[in-house]
C-alpha cells in the first residue's frame, strides 16, 4: 500500500495469471491452456515479409483490416466487430461499457476469475449464480436473475459447455441487459452463439486468438454484437487508448483467420489428444468433467490434488491448481501434444502406483 | 446512445486521434507527430529473425526483457519501470492508479487533450491551471495548487518546454501527491526529469517509443518512478489485462533502445530540419512558438488558420488544426523529412503569395 495510490487502487484485487516459466525451462507447460502447436505458417510468412518501415506510423485505430477479415469470416458487418489487445482487455472494456453500480452483472461462482476483478476495477456490482453440484450452469438461476449476465462457454476452469438452446433462453429473458458469452474455448467443441447476434441486440460474443489460433503471444481478442454495443465499447476504448492493436498484430490477425484449413487441423488434433488423454486418465480412477475445451478438469478420490500438483511439478510438468473452495480438489490440465500427454500420463501412472 | 450502456459510458467524451489516411494515399502526413524515418534497422532484423512458433505462448506478463533493457539504459532498477501498450495506455493506468474524486489532478488548459478524457473515464476530479499568455506553463500556479499534477514536457500541441528547475520546484511542493511528467517529445530538445526519480518518490515520468524511436505502429510506452508508484500501476494493469505487450513488441522495444547511435542520428536530423523549417516560416511572417519537440505550433496574423489548413489539405499536405478556444488561430505541423518540409514550405509560399 502507498499513500500515493487512489482509493480505487487500494481496494483492487488484481488477477493472477498462470505461471509463465522462463522460455527454455524443462517444463511440459500444460498450465495456461496455450495451443501446443505453432500458429499458421501464413502468420510466419506475414511477419517475415512485414514492411518494418511502416512501424513509424500509427496503426489504423479501428484495426480496420482485421475487423473486415473477422466480419467477413463470420458473416457480420464491420460495425458489429470490436478488436482488442487479447480477450482480457476486450472483456474489461465490455464490463466498463455495459455494467455499473446499478446495472448489476451475474456470473457463476466458479468461472473465469477475471470477472470479479473487472467489477472491482470499474465499480460494478455483481452477483454469483453458483454452479450446480455437477459443475454445470444453473440455467434457471440465470434466467430468473435481474441484470446483465456473463457466461463462459465452455466454462473455465471446469471445461463444461452450455447448450445454445439454454443460452438463447437466458438471452431472451434479459432483453434489457447485455449478456456476454465468453467463447475463449468454443472452438474445441462447444456451440458458438454467433448465429444469435442478428436476433438479439443484447448479446455480445467475446473470442480470442490465443487458444485455437495459437496466438497467445500476439494479444488479439475480439467481440461480436449489435453495432450499438460495439459503439459503447469504442467509447470506452477511446477513453483509454486509441490504438490497442499494433500493425503486426493487425496483419497477423488477418493471416490467422484466413488459414481455415490449418485452424481445423490443429483444433482437430487437440480434440483427438484430449479424448485419448481422458481414456487413459479414466483407467487410473480419475473423475473428469465433460470437456468441450482444450483442457481437462480432473480429480481423483485417492489423493489430494495439491500433492499431485507438486509431484507433477517436481517431475517437470506444470499444470494449474486453484487453492479455492469447490476447486481445491481438482487440477486443470491443458491439452498438449500427443507426446507431452504421453509423458504426463506416464508420470501420473507412476504417482498412482506410488500411492497404492 | 443506447440503454444498454453503463452510466459511465453514457457520459464519456472519448479522445479523437489525428486523422490516419489509408496507407498509400498521396498526403504528406505531418499531422500526428510521427517520425519521418523508419525505426532502427535492428528492429527490422529482430522481426525478420523472430521465432514465430513462440507466439503460441503467452508473453512474459511483466515484459521482463524490455523492462530490464529500459532500466539498464536509464540507470534504474527493474521495479522502477512499467511498460504498456503505448504511452496513452500507460497514462490511463497512471491516472487510475494515483487520482480519484478526492485526489484531484491539475493540468494546463492547453495540453494533451487525453488528460480530461482519462479523468472522465475513471471519475477523477481535475482542475485547469491555464497556460500564461505566451503559452508557457504557469509555474507559480502549479506550485500553489493542491493535489496531483500532470505536465507534458515539452507541451503538446504547443511544443514549448518547461525547465528542469521549474519541474523540481513543482515536484518538491507536492510531496503528498503524484506529479506525472509526460515526456513523449522530450528527446527533441527538452530536459528529462529522470534524474530526479531517485530524489522524489512522488515523481512519475512517462515516455513513448512512438516518436523518437519511430515506433508509433508498435505501441510501446513506459513509465519510470519509485517502485511504490510502479506497484500501484501494476495493480491497475492486472485488473484490466495481464499481458499488454505482445512478444514481438517486447523484442522490438529492446532492439530500439539498444541502438543508441541510430536514435541520436534520427533525432538530430529532425532537430536540424525543424530549425531550417522555422527560419523559412519566419521569412513568411509566421509566429512560431519556441519548439523543443518534433513539431511546430504556428500562426500567421495575415490569414485564418482554418483556411490555410484546408488549402494545405487540398494540396496533399495533412497538418493538425484544433477547433478550440486559444488554439484555433494556430496549426500544429509535425517535422517530416527535409524533402517533405521543402514541399510544405513551397506550398505555404504559394498560399502567402495568393493572399497578398
Amino acid at each position: 500500500m502507498s499513500d500515493f495510490w487512489s482509493s480505487r487502487t487500494k481496494k483492487l484485487e488484481p488477477y493472477i495469471p498462470g505461471e509463465q516459466p522462463k522460455d527454455g525451462s524443462v517444463f511440459i507447460k500444460i498450465n495456461t491452456n496455450e495451443c501446443p502447436y505453432p500458429p499458421s505458417p501464413k502468420v510466419a510468412e506475414v511477419i517475415k515479409n512485414f514492411s518494418c518501415d511502416s512501424l513509424r506510423l500509427y496503426p489504423n485505430p479501428e484495426a480496420y483490416d482485421a475487423k473486415k477479415t473477422i466480419a467477413d469470416y463470420y458473416g457480420l458487418k464491420i460495425d458489429e466487430v470490436f478488436l482488442g489487445n487479447g480477450s482480457d482487455e476486450v472483456l474489461a472494456m465490455a464490463f466498463a461499457a455495459f455494467y455499473d453500480n446499478e446495472k448489476t452483472v451475474n456470473f457463476a461462482d466458479v468461472t473465469y476469475s477475471f470477472y470479479p476483478v473487472y467489477c472491482n476495477m470499474f465499480d460494478i456490482s455483481f452477483n454469483y449464480i453458483p454452479l450446480l453440484e455437477d459443475f454445470s450452469y444453473d440455467v434457471e438461476g440465470f434466467i430468473k436473475t435481474v441484470g446483465g449476465v456473463v457466461i463462459a462457454n465452455p466454462n473455465a476452469p471446469t471445461s463444461v459447455a452450455i447448450s445454445l438452446l439454454d443460452i438463447e433462453r437466458i438471452v431472451k429473458n434479459h432483453k434489457n441487459d447485455v449478456v456476454i458469452i465468453d467463447e475463449a474455448y468454443v472452438d474445441f467443441g462447444a456451440e458458438s452463439a454467433i448465429q444469435l447476434i442478428s436476433k438479439y441486440d443484447n448479446l455480445l460474443i467475446v473470442q480470442t486468438m490465443s487458444k485455437s489460433r495459437a496466438l497467445a503471444g500476439m494479444r488479439i481478442g475480439f467481440a461480436l454484437g449489435n453495432k450499438k454495443l460495439i459503439e459503447g465499447m469504442d467509447r470506452v476504448k477511446n477513453s483509454i487508448n486509441s490504438y490497442t492493436l499494433d500493425r503486426l498484430a493487425i496483419a497477423v490477425a488477418c493471416a490467422a483467420i484466413e488459414d481455415e484449413e490449418y485452424f481445423k487441423e490443429i483444433t482437430g488434433k487437440i480434440i483427438k489428444t484430449r479424448e485419448k488423454t481422458i481414456s487413459s486418465l479414466k483407467k487410473l480412477d480419475f473423475i473428469i468433467l465433460i470437456s468441450s475445451a482444450n483442457f481437462l478438469f480432473i480429480t481423483n478420490k485417492n489423493f489430494e490434488a495439491k500433492e499431485f500438483f507438486e509431484y507433477l511439478r517436481k517431475n517437470g510438468i506444470l499444470v494449474r491448481y486453484f487453492n479455492k473452495p469447490r476447486l481445491c480438489d481438482y487440477l486443470r490440465v491443458s491439452i498438449g501434444t500427443d507426446e507431452e500427454m504421453d509423458v504426463f500420463i506416464k508420470i501420473t501412472e507412476a504417482y498412482c502406483n506410488e500411492k497404492f
